[in-house]
């Protein structure tokens, strides 16, 4: 069993760098100051650090409020074997960024993290339409180009914008100004959980490529009053135009209705992989 | 009414160009060599041409079979007014493209959309491993710059070989071989459609923030035996951690049972908004 809030400073922590990401910031917020954390530069690498037991824990983005889901995290789901212990939410607030004196006038292109730039949509169009756009593997990469390259701004967070030395120009360009970004905290296969009094389980499920089979497999559900936050579906990537279901329940895997719930759901599911259950958080802390 | 097989010489089409991308190929086998072709360098501007009249057709991409939605498309069908008229599956099949009479061995980068630079990772490491590779906006893009820089090869479909004026080094490069993309072609609202016997219907729907009101949504199709071919759910963008879903199912607006469904249906939603109802298409033609 593990308990995510003894952490100590040797406790390790695996998340989604460079430093300066909004996943930094939910590992600060999860972690504290104290712990060992280990910046990679994928998603995947995250996984992998958990995976193999390099660190004891991973965080990664899954969900943002405006964007929806995080695919690459979802695929890792599907293919790696972790256990999701815990969920963050954190405000996402985005900056224009410029390297410090320098003439807002000269911008001729805007790096950013894909999500981003289309979080920040309206606001480009509507300042910079035309301007050319970068991609960047991250809004830290895009705030350490900004700072290395004339002539282009980054849309980062403020952490950002204080480790890579840049000004912000303007704040809050976010279209959505509720906008929220909720991250996983991942330890190793088959790590247990306790029940809080108010979990969340999140599943994997494949059903057979049939009519009504979707509506076959939330029954259980609605019989025992169990109810789901959330339901998302992915290409199984076994054929195509086939899907899996990933869903979100209220209950954790120790309650004992949780147990009917599975036998129901085995009758109807060709296949269930349980992802994890851990505290559910609507709102960023 | 509109005929979209009546296509004729005036008949203006946008795409999601440039010239040579695979929307463009599904737009060809959708109109022929005929008709008005008009590139747009985004979604959205395929979506306004539709919506402001400039065009009488848009054609964009919706879901791929490896990589799944096309996020940006599902919110313009959220935000704007069109309908669906027809959809269009295309193999997508990538080719290794170099400058005609150019020498293979000094090739020092190989530019092209990152998907497709992912899509054919075991076919590069195993032919080009520590080649350079340069992303694109898009396959065609990547074309264009093989054709004007000495040294780029790029990676994309045939018809931007064809267009830049490329020689086929290799074909069907990609690592999984069944891989597609479906594409939606797009008139303006309130566009009828008859049924040919063989149809999808897609609707947005929004229902309250409940326990079990996916479910009760569901409940509908179950009863009448009607059958979904799709979920999918994207943020609401009204509230954070709401969602609207998408639903595709078989049959037609026209249909007897799906006046009621739509009586059904709107007991258990808050909003319904139909998409359209066109000719289902599960393989490339």
């Amino acid at each position: 069993m593990t308990d995510i809030s003894n952490s100590t400073k040797d406790t390790k922590v695996a998340y989604l760098g460079p430093a300066g990401t909004y996943t930094q910031l939910a590992a600060l917020r999860q972690f504290g100051d104290e712990c060992i954390y280990v910046d990679c530069s994928s998603i995947d690498d995250v996984f992998a650090a958990v995976e193999n037991n390099s660190t004891h824990y991973g965080v990664v983005p899954v969900e943002n409020s405006t964007e929806g889901a995080i695919n690459n995290t979802q695929d890792c789901l599907i293919d790696s074997n972790v256990t999701i212990v815990a969920e963050k939410v954190v405000s996402i607030e985005h900056n224009f960024l410029v390297r410090k004196n320098s003439d807002a006038a000269n911008i001729d292109s805007i790096a950013s993290h894909k999500q981003s730039l289309a979080q920040c949509r309206k606001w480009l169009s509507a300042n910079y339409s035309g301007v050319k756009q970068v991609e960047c593997a991250s809004n830290a990469e895009a705030a350490k180009l900004a700072q290395s390259t004339q002539g282009v701004a980054a849309i980062a967070g403020e952490m950002a914008a204080r480790i890579y030395d840049l000004e912000i120009l303007d704040s809050k360009i976010q279209d959505q100004k509720n906008n929220s970004t909720r991250f996983l905290i991942l330890a190793s296969k088959n790590t247990e959980t306790e029940p809080s009094g108010n979990d969340k389980t999140s599943l994997l499920l494949y059903t057979e490529n049939k009519p009504g089979s979707l509506f076959r497999l939330l029954q259980p559900f609605e019989e025992l009053q169990i109810s789901l936050s959330k339901i998302e579906t992915r290409p199984s990537k076994k054929e195509a135009w086939e899907y899996v279901f990933f869903i979100d329940f209220e209950g954790h895997v120790k309650d004992d209705n949780i147990a009917v719930l599975f036998e129901r759901l085995y009758s109807s599911a060709v296949e269930i992989k349980v992802l994890g259950s851990y505290p559910s958080r609507r709102h960023s802390d």
